[in-house]
Order: structure tokens, then sequence, then C-alpha cells
């Protein structure tokens, strides 16, 4: 069975070392008095949760699944109800949402520290909350001042919890075509008929009430995106003073659970709505800009649960590497008193293991990192300030989105590898976090859809202007540190790819306009290049913090620094290498007709 | 639900146009009335079986797995014993062996495409014959004229099944600490004891018996892998006369069934032996070099089975590609009449689908191509050339198994997404593929043993010997071909990667002796280098051929060449990113203490 205890030691070196995050929220009234000793707290309060709550029924949930009875009504596996009141008793919903509802009013920052544990220790429960965290967002932005004052408080605590209804059969990434309806009834309110599929937590045990967030077309909609409106549509419906009772069930029901290849413990139902009576959010036909809101936080959200299996892959097959005998090392025994040396002498676990540690602690310095600018955005006295992070956040979100997943994939699959034939037996655990991380990859937008949105709506549609003004904060970073022979080795390839990737950017702008599928044939690889970008930019940051305290004797930073010399060594020449795919054109791609497949 | 339609068309190309197997059979005695017709009879027949009889069981095989009685009985999924019993009387597990047993004699070539079906067909199934087909050939090369006459013919007609007992809970990989003891009882015989784990098709109901190929230590055995000798032990005992009763059970048995990520139809079993009856195979604490006999052919099984993996994700994703309506193109509507584009439009699409053909079509090449090179080894009648093959065999066998197991599984990957969120829905099957691939990366070696095998073994304890008459043959190639214009754009390429394979592998060479650690730290991306050459010299030979034969209007040479262009344009580049990784040295892995992980 695998473990799990929260790497507090790289959070808080993210957080206080690199971000320095107590003077970024000095800045912020709102969190101008949250201090290191407060973030440290409640960064052990929730490894402690993670680790002792909600972790141990990570493996039974995989097992036991969710299950469906003939009312309807679904059943979550052992423990995950139990653990959800002990989450809710202890207040974490209300982490980061507003003191006007409740809420802590803590930064993101905290909440997305907060998710990476939870998804280490169990991202099919940890689903749960976090769309409804997202259902809280959304409404706090579009809803009506009647519709917060029904939903947000209860949102807040965790008492109900709430849902993203966007996808149908015949569409997922193409929401223009959806056909659920929403027919205007004479007391203001909506009756909501259609199918949803692939809702995940669409029906539980959880919580007293489900929100259900819906896309639908009103009657008189245009086709096509600029026709969907979104809905709230509760399972229970409250009354005027928010109560709830068995006689006020929305005419709506789970239709069936999918059988999935991983997170079981999250049930992903088809949500069949019959005239659900909802409300509108928002501008009519306006829904997916309002969705957007909820999207763009749940691909932050996606990216931490990739984060979180990452880390947890790395922690155990770590482990593993130093127990495991296997084989002599072949520069001679190692351990001779043993029938053979630890599997961690062998240079190829160690690039396994390395492999995960390099995504683990890139990935986490880049989320923090973009959830500290979220803070800034959200809080900045200073409106420039608020736009420029915002910027930044924007251009980075399908990165941290499909980078990070892509990564977290191919790190468990490293976890696994470590174990051998082991790593297939699912009583180790590490096939769980193989086939769990897969969906990543896949849910609030596929990889491909991600890339398409940084290269065609981030980057090309914006003429660069986002791009360079994080071009220019590289660029910033390179002169102060590049004077300093000692970060010679981080600096140079950084600098040399932040040139390159100016120059990919612009060949493949003029190609676009002269044929847009060369946004399609570069897209996937021109993210990579970017995301590495990005981590060769943060891991130059962490080793210049590194460097500086090495002569502590704190053997934290030595090992810091290994890391980074592994990431500019062993990974950082994928991106040269991305930057020649994606200059490889259409052609090879499209000359073939579609028949001939 | 998936399909699969054998790829006739490319698997005779390849035999016919590319590697002329006909005329390469006419120099092989044995075969040498082989001739197309009857190769093509075969493929079709195994075609039909594949489709008609083992595929449809696939999908129930993985959802219902294997069942585990309390006395220790295991039954397979529903309809596998029935597709078993079909499969023995029409003869196939006879078709690769010798007639002197019941044999059909046919060439391993066509076993191994017999195999690409079956596996693309049911990947679970197909381990039990496949495993038998393992001990046949074991027994073959090394068993006493007893055991011979004893076990041959049964397991060439299929009435009996094998399979290989090699790991045990503290060793896999490292098989020089194996503890199960052969005691010699006063008969001749031997008492084996011990626990072997994940033991495929250890226990189950597809036959009348099963014999066990076991590695055990003798009580005067020497420490390590020269102290280990290989017994053969049958679950039943058969009497002089060959036959079994019910009461010569031997004292062997299932402990349990492993609860796996993926080939849940195949009974991975826990063996217990307690003191159970087997007679030796070969000569004493020599068991391992006969069981490499089996680990060989073994190697290219497991490849095979990613062939058969890549081909039918391909084939599925291909389909739903075209079908699946989702988004315009970047273009403009390709198809205004429906409500949206048919998803082959996007670029991305295409890259996925490419990518897992090209892996599809260069596996086939790759393997078809060593499985000849087999009957060249086994059947020439000059020794050189026998050596010579065998040389080759030897050489690439690391890369058959390695190269195509991590290619299908990002294969595999790729058709899943394809399919988007119902690529993670187990209905569809296309996760299902993902999951049994992944076993192929591990068993019989892992790809990293397989790297090892080829860096330290292969090539550099042999100085280059092996390697050089492979770079002997594509020279050859390219100076015939390189003279011609059209093939340039696939001869220049391969030309480059095969001088910058020879330099890589001198300067790992030079590094290696200074430290040995230098080859562990090279291997896995090195292996990957090699990969690439292998595929760039196969498709530029089928490239030629498909040059050759365009005008005769068959779309076929088209979409070959499409591939081909797409492999040199967007796959071929990794050669030379893995060639920098495998440069880039031990000292980024290894610097870091082990504590410190």
């Amino acid at each position: 069975m695998p473990s799990y205890t929260a790497p507090l030691r790289d959070m808080q070196f993210v957080m206080h070392e690199v971000l320095g995050v107590t003077d970024v929220f000095k800045s912020l009234p709102v969190h101008k008095e949250i201090d290191q000793d407060t973030i440290n707290q409640i960064l052990e309060q929730a490894a402690k949760f993670a680790k002792e709550v909600v972790q141990p029924l990570n493996q039974n949930g995989d097992r036991q699944g969710c299950t469906r009875h003939a009312d309807g009504a679904v059943t979550t596996p052992d423990g995950f109800k139990q653990a959800y009141e002990q989450y809710v008793q202890a207040g974490w919903p209300s982490l980061a949402c507003s003191p006007e509802h409740g809420g802590q009013g803590l930064p993101v920052l905290l909440n997305t520290a907060l998710y990476e544990m939870l998804n280490s220790a169990n991202q099919a429960w940890t689903m749960y909350p976090g769309l409804s965290h997202g259902a809280y967002e959304c409404l706090q932005a579009h809803g009506t001042a009647e519709q917060k004052a029904l939903y947000l408080e209860k949102l807040v605590s965790g008492e109900w919890l709430g849902t993203m209804c966007l996808t149908e059969p015949q569409c997922g990434t193409d929401l223009g075509i959806l056909k659920t309806k929403a027919e205007p009834q004479t007391d203001g309110s909506y009756a909501i008929t259609g199918t949803k599929i692939f809702i995940s937590s669409g029906e539980h045990d959880l919580g007293k009430n489900i929100i259900h967030l819906v896309l639908a077309r009103l009657p008189d909609a245009p086709a096509g995106t600029k026709g969907i409106s979104l809905f709230v549509v509760p399972k229970y419906l409250p009354n005027a003073a928010g109560e709830i009772h068995d006689n006020n069930k929305n005419t709506l029901s789970c239709g069936s659970l999918e059988d999935k290849m991983g997170i079981h413990g999250n049930a992903t139902c088809v949500m069949n709505f019959d005239g659900a009576r909802g409300t509108l959010v928002g501008e009519p036909h306006k829904g997916l800009r309002a969705m957007f809101i909820m999207m763009n936080a749940a691909r932050l959200g996606v990216g931490m649960q990739s984060v979180g299996l990452t880390e947890v892959a790395y922690q155990n097959s770590a482990a593993y590497a130093k127990e495991r005998l296997q084989m002599r090392s072949l520069k001679g025994a190692q351990a001779p008193d043993k029938v053979a040396d630890p599997i961690i002498v062998h240079p190829d676990v160690r690039r396994m293991l390395l492999t995960q540690r390099a995504y683990a602690e890139g990935a986490r310095a880049f989320a923090y990192w973009i959830a500290l600018m979220i803070d800034i955005e959200q809080n900045h006295p200073d409106s420039d300030e608020r736009a420029a992070h915002g910027d930044l956040v924007t251009l980075l979100t399908p990165i941290v989105k499909a980078f990070i997943t892509d990564n977290a994939f191919e790190a468990t699959n490293e976890g696994l590898q470590v174990f051998g034939g082991h790593g297939y037996i699912a009583d180790w655990g590490m096939e769980q976090f193989v086939r769990d991380s897969r969906i990543n990859m896949i849910y609030e937008g596929t990889n491909t859809i991600q890339s398409l949105d940084l290269l065609g709506r981030k980057v090309l549609s914006d003429v660069g202007v986002k791009l360079k003004k994080f071009g220019k904060m590289i660029e910033a970073f390179i002169e102060a540190e590049g004077v300093r022979k000692e970060m010679a080795e981080f600096i140079d390839p950084l600098a040399e790819l932040a040139k390159q990737a100016e120059k990919l950017t612009k060949e493949i702008g003029v190609k676009a306009m002269f044929n847009h599928n060369e946004v399609g044939a570069a897209a996937v690889p021109y993210l990579r290049v970017l995301g590495h970008l990005v981590y060769a930019y943060l891991f130059a940051r962490m080793a210049k913090v590194a460097l500086a305290n090495k002569k502590s004797g704190d053997t934290f930073y030595e090992a810091k620094l290994a890391t980074a010399r592994f990431y500019f060594a062993r990974m950082l020449p994928e991106a040269a290498y991305q930057a020649q795919l994606a200059r490889s054109g259409e052609a090879t791609l499209m000359s073939l007709d579609a028949a001939l497949f």
C-alpha cells in the first residue's frame, strides 16, 4: 500500500524562499496580515488531514468504486462520506472563499497547496470538494444576488456541493452543438431538459444538496457557442429561506455511472435533466463566458491533481528504490553485506526517480507561482498590476494544465517502472496513479485544446503581447543573474531557449498567416517548448536560492541543485527537439487523404 | 466495443514486396516449397480466426478476469476455453513446430504474423498458447530424449500447455538470488520446493496438463547465476506412456491470482511448489543458459504483443476520427452539410493517428525482418550465413522488445486520446489497450534491462562487431539507393543517423572504460537511437518499394509514402534528442546521495 507525507519543506521553500509570498501579500490589502507562521501552520494542518484522513481511503476507493442504486442514488466508497464530514467540520472548504459568504478569505495560493496535498492523497475524493469550489467561484462571479444568497454560504461551508454539466454524448470539445434545452417558465425559472455525460461528482452521498451548473439553450438561442446559457440547477430546490426538504427534489437524476480507467472513487455520471427547474446565471446566450471562469480555475485544479500524483509516485518509488535489493552496481557491490545492492545504485533507476522529482518540483513551483499571480490579479490595489498579472495567468493557464498533466503521466509511469513487475500489481498502488493521472490529460479541455488555446488564442491572436511580457521577465532575470559565474550553467541554456522560443513563435506566426492548419500542426510541440521555458526559468530561480544557501549545510539545497542540474542536462533538451517538430509543418500531417487512414 | 481486421495488405507488402520472403525461403531447404499463395492462405485463415474467435472475447475477458477456486483451480473468462479448443483443432499450435514432433514445420515468420493478429485480437488469451510455444522451444533445444518423448508431441498439438517459472518475491531481474530448491530423489527426479510469483498462465482450464519450466537450485549449487538449474515440472505427472490421470497430480498449486493493471484474462499466478516432482533439463547449474533460449523467443513474442496492440489501437482510433464530428477545420468547414467536421480534419488528430500508424508499420517490418532472420539462422545450409543472421538477431532482439513496447504504450495512449473523454471509458475498449500494453515494458526483462543488454553485452562487450555488421548493411543500402534523387529525402537522414550512431557508440565506449556507470546512464536513450536507426532503414526500404510502384494507381503505396514521410519528419528527430541524453553522462544521475532522495 502506498504512503504519502506532504513535502512541506519544498512547499515552504517555493513559497518563502523563491516566491517571497509574504512580501507579495503585504502589497495586497486583504492578505497583508498573513505571515509565514500562519502559512506554515495551515500547511501542516492540511498535510496531517491529507495523510491521516484522505490518503488511507485511496486504494479501497479505487477497488470499491461508487455504487448506483435502483432509485438513482449513488453511494461513494467506504469512508468517503465520513472524511468529507471531517473536511467540512475542519472548515477546509471555506479556506479561500470570501468572508462575505462565510469564507476565511485566505489566498488562492494556500488553497492550491491544500489541493496538491489532497490530490497526492486521493484524487478521486478530492474531486468532490474541488468541483464545489469551482461552482462557488462561478456563482460568486456571475450569480444574481438571489442566487448568491441561496447558494454561496452553503457551498462555502461545504454543506452543499457543486458540479459542472457541460458534456453531452455528441459534444465534448465542441460545446457549440450542445442540445440541452431551457424553457422559460412563468415564474422566471427555466425547465432544463437534456442528457449530460461524464459529470464528475454528479450524484453522491457526501452532502445534503448538489448544485449543478448546466449549459443549455434557450428557445430563441442562435446556433453555435453564442447561443449557450448557464443555469444553476440544484438537486433539491431550496425555498426562499434556503431550506431543502425531501419533497423538493428536482426532476434530475443520475442515469448511470461510467465504468472508467481510473478515478473510480469519483462518481462520473450520466445526468438526465427532465424539465428540471433552474435559474439563469449571467446573461442569456453568454453562458460559455461565465462557465469559463469556472473552467480556468478548473484547469489550474487539474494541474494540481497532476502535481499531487507526480509527488506521491515519486515518494513511493524513491522509497522502494532505496529498499529493493536487486543486482550489483556496475561499479561493483555497494552494499556487500547484503544479498544485492538497493536498486537506487543503478543509473537508470535514478533517471526514473529524478525525472519524477524534477517534474514534481518544477510543477509545484509553476503552480504556486501562478496561484500567487491569481492572488495579485484579484487583490492588488493597482489596476495595472492586476491586469499585468492577469495577462500572465491567462497566457500560462493552458501550460499549467497540459504540460503538468502530460509530465505527470510520464512521471507516474516511471514510478510504476521503478517497481518492475510489482508496479503492475494493484496492491502496490503505483498503477492506480497511472490510471488516475490519465484523465487529467483529457478533461477540462484535452491537452490538444490547451495547446491550440495557447498558440492560437493566447499567443498569435494577441500578436505575442502577453508572451513578450513573460519574455521581458525572463530577460530581466537573465540580466541580473547572468553576470554571476556560478549561475552560468542555468542562465546560458535559459537564455538560449528564450531566444529560440521567440524565433519559433515568429516563424509559426508567419506560416499561420498563409495556412491556419500550421497552428494545429505546431500547437502541441509548441506548448512543450514554452513549458520548458517556464521550468527552465523557475529551476534557475530555485538554483539561485539554493546556491546562495548551500553553505548552510542544509542538504535540502544540495538536493535542489542536483535536481536542477538533472533538469538542465536530461530534460531541457526536449525543448529543442519539440521546437523541431513544431517547425515541421502541416504537410506531412495533412497530405494523406482521410479515406486512406 | 472495439473491432479488428487484420492488415493483410500491409503484412503481405512487408513479406513479399519488401523482404522478398519466398526468395529467401528458396535458399532454406526445409522451406523451399513455400510460395506466396501458401503464405497468403495461412495469413487469411489466421486473420479470420483472430477476428471471429479470439477478438470477441477480449473485452469481457478484461472485465471478468480469471477466477481461482478454493481448491486452487483457475477458471478463465467465458469463451476462452472453447476458443482454445478451436485453436487446437485448427492446428495453430503446431504451425512452426518441428514435423518430428507432429508440427507443420512452417517458418517462424508465419508464426510471428499469426501472433501479431492474435495479440491485436486478445493479448491476454494469446499468452496461453504463446508461453506454451516457448516451453516447446526450450524442451526441443535442451530436453533429454525422454523429456522430448513425454512432452513435445502434446505441446505441439496444444493438448498440454506450458509456462516459465522464474520470478520469486525477492527476485525478478536478479535471478542469481533465487531460492527455490531442487532435491535429488533416488529415482533420478528432483523434488522442487519454493514459491514463484507473476507466473503467466500458471494455472487455468484450457488444456489437460500444464508443463512448468522451473528455475531452482540444487543442494550443491554455487551462489549466483552459475548455480541455477532448469527443471520440467508438470501439473500432472505422465506415466511412461505419456498418459495422465487425476491421481497423478503433482504437489504444486496456484496459491493466488494477482490483481493487475491489465491482461486480466490471463491468470497471473503465485505458484507454490511443495516438493513437486520434476526432471532436470540440460546440465546442472546451467539452467539460465537453457532458459535464455525461451527468453529470447519470448522477447520477440513480447514485441509481437505490442505490434498487435499498436495496430488495433490505430484501427479503432482512425475509424473514430473519421466518424466523430466535432469542431470545424481551422481552414473552414470541410463537411458543411454536417453539424461539425469529422475530427480527422484536425492536424493534431492526424499527428496522433500517424504516430500510431508509423509505429505499427515500422514495428511490423522490424519484427517480420527479425523473424525471417531467425528462419535463416535456423535453416540455412551455410554455417556462415546462419552465424551472420544469428548475430543480427542477437543484436536486435533487445530493440525489438524495448523499442516496440515503449512505442506501443505511446501509440495506445495516442489512440485513447483521439477518443477524448470516451477513451477513458471502458466501453470503448481503448483504455484496455493502454493497460494491457503497459506490462510489455516490464516482463521478460524490463526495458532498462533490454537497454543494458544491448549497450553492455551486445555492443560494447563485443567491441561493436555485431553493430558494424548492421552498419555495413545500411551502408550498402545507402550506396545503392543514394544515387536516386527521389530517395534522397529518406537516404540523407538515414545516412546522417548511421554516422551519428557510430560516433555515439564510440564515445560511450571510451567513457565506459573509465566508469561503468556510464553504460547504465546511456543505455536507455542509446537503445532509442538504435531503434530509430532500424526504423529509418526499414522505412527507407519500404519507401523505395512504394516509389517504384506508386504509378500503379494503388493508393496503398501513396499511403505508405505518406507514413514514411511522417516518420522522417515527425518521429526520427527523436533520435538526435536521445543521442544528446545518451551523451549527458552519469554525473547528473549519480551525484546526489541516495539518502537525499
